[in-house]
């Protein structure tokens, strides 16, 4: 049984990832569809990318990662299909896999794409503006079912990638940037715990700066201290993130996407 | 694996559709459960309509499409199931299959229609407020276990339609309404492609209007057109939809559902 | 086929739901995975507890129900895995199985608690904030998979149990509080069919006063009003409740949680 999952700016209203669905199981039925998110920020394929490469590698080997964040749709963008290791994808191939791939490059995995070319593994009709029902659908289903990559499409090997922002080292520590807030209102920052490495073992010398707050010290979790207290830990990925405990530092902060995140180390 | 799709107006936060998940699963452990949508506006039988018509026939043939937007719940409303064609429906009899009920119509598909009036197929306890758990949910893994339409309700020929607003013609073109708002902010009318014919061989000689713009010209997709601008294209079910590339045409124009949208054709 | 429900404030947009899916369906793949919601208002247990008790009851025997609302996480506060008659609970021991557990006792259904202590039944790698993932889900598998309770952890008799407000009489009635809120915004009381027995043969001897208003007499439904008339009746689950016919009562009223809610009985 074959996990497919979905993730779509398309939100929860409208009936369209219903509809995917419904696509996908009467052509596999024994498919396990598995939704990561529908309230990707509409167009914003950066914070796509993030959910992608710090969920897939969490399932099991062979699923289908359906991402459908696409401004293109209906243009020549490509529509693209990749294995990554042992994780499959399908979607526009507009750097959406971007972070996941420059993992499964650091792992070692084996890496295939493939440009979706092949109209008979599509719905019988395309509208030019949902490719997630009538291309990338049937084609997740036909890999579900068992073709193989190379049996829908023609092999490519330079998938869009994102230009992304990475931390830079300054004379006191490192400068990175706001790359998320979560639905808790937790900061996450592109500083990971590979950057912070040995300095990981004195955290109370470390100063967060973040929105005009200085925060010191990096704590466990946050019980570590009471409630409505600023604190800077590392988050479920590794990344750095600032929260409030039991509150949202996005607010209190009124932090925004690509803000400063800066970490210092003082004695 | 008979697939049930659910959609109601419940929200997402309270667990009302779970417990329907909990009851249909308890009586029909291979039912494949797809969510349409639960955020349908409150009582918005309308919408719900609209949402069912052009999802439901995307899913393969035996799907139970299970549709709880239900104003009279407790009170003499009839609770129905019926046969579209190869799809099938459980809910409340409140005209909420008017427009998949025309659809089918117009395929010759064979229809069938009953009262459900024997509770041996519903919960021992059936509360005043919430027939989606105590009625609906039970006669559905009824049906999915397979037991007809006949076994469960007593036939009927009038179930109840809705009266909805059909675009018309005017001297310099088609004059519609606006019938769906949709998470992006793209405005649908329930002006068709069928409505359209002969005209979109010559997009460019077409005008929509709406909330007080002028949009010229009929595109393909979004991406023909700058991010920013405002397009009218055909939407992904064949209705004539205005939107903001990358953007939201609804807060842009502040319009509203049931206003005017019209089209007219120029030389 | 086991069930695994799942209950967090997690929100639906960053992911984190479909990774604790991923997981799961990684270790257990037959599993069924429904959701009961995870919009609970973040850090709330006693929202969590009142929706895990309305909504176990309706679940086949053995299903599993994962509930993360953890304002804990990463502390000394103790997993729990629980058996309460032919449900079974697995989270957080932070009362959040109150309720269902008051239910159970009053059931005399049979009770069993271990404390999660057995390591080898987690993810490898455990973070200090994310223990949905990285424990709940994997013990969750295990038991699904047939381990027993007490082969992932050591038994014990003392969960947490939430100290919740009960109803009291008064010289003309009974006095209790907001405990819900639903996405109709009715108003739900902690007074349940059982305070109010012998009363209910006479429902229009009964006047509700909640927020400043009185509402004379308890209707049997929503549609025994107007629309936009207040009413108070029986919910779903037992509790009385407020409502505005096809409205909203909460924004009507204004109320909030916790504000107290009575009833007086007049002749």
């Amino acid at each position: 049984m074959t996990i497919v999952t979905l993730m779509t700016d398309f939100g929860l209203k409208d009936g369209n990832v219903g509809v995917m669905k419904g696509v996908i199981l009467g052509m596999a039925p024994h498919t396990q569809i598995v939704d990561l998110s529908h309230l990707i920020l509409p167009q914003n394929v950066r914070e796509a990318a993030l959910i992608l490469a710090r969920s897939a590698p969490y399932f099991p080997p062979e699923t289908i990662h359906i991402v459908v964040v696409d401004p293109g749709v209906g243009t020549t963008r490509r529509p693209l299909a990749a294995r990554l290791g042992t994780q499959r994808f399908v979607g526009p191939d507009n750097g959406v896999i971007t972070l996941l791939l420059e993992y499964a490059e650091k792992q070692g995995w084996p890496l295939e794409f493939v440009h979706l070319d092949k109209p008979q593994f599509w719905l019988p009709e395309v509208s030019n503006v949902f490719h997630g029902r009538d291309i990338f659908s049937p084609v997740a289903a036909h890999l579900a079912n068992g073709k193989t990559l190379q049996a829908v499409g023609a092999p490519i090997t330079d998938p869009v990638r994102l230009a992304l922002p990475t931390p830079h080292h300054t004379p006191t520590g490192l400068c990175g940037e706001v790359i998320h807030i979560d639905h808790f209102g937790n900061v996450a920052s592109n500083i990971r715990v590979e950057h912070l490495a040995e300095w990981l073992s004195a955290p109370e010398k470390l100063s967060v700066h973040l929105s005009g707050a200085e925060i010191h010290g990096v704590v466990k979790t946050f019980g570590d201290r009471a409630p409505g207290e600023l604190v800077a830990l590392l988050g479920s990925t590794g990344n750095l993130i600032v929260s409030v405990v039991n509150g949202s530092a996005a607010e209190r902060l009124k932090t925004q996407i690509a803000e400063p995140f800066t970490v210092t180390l003082h004695d």
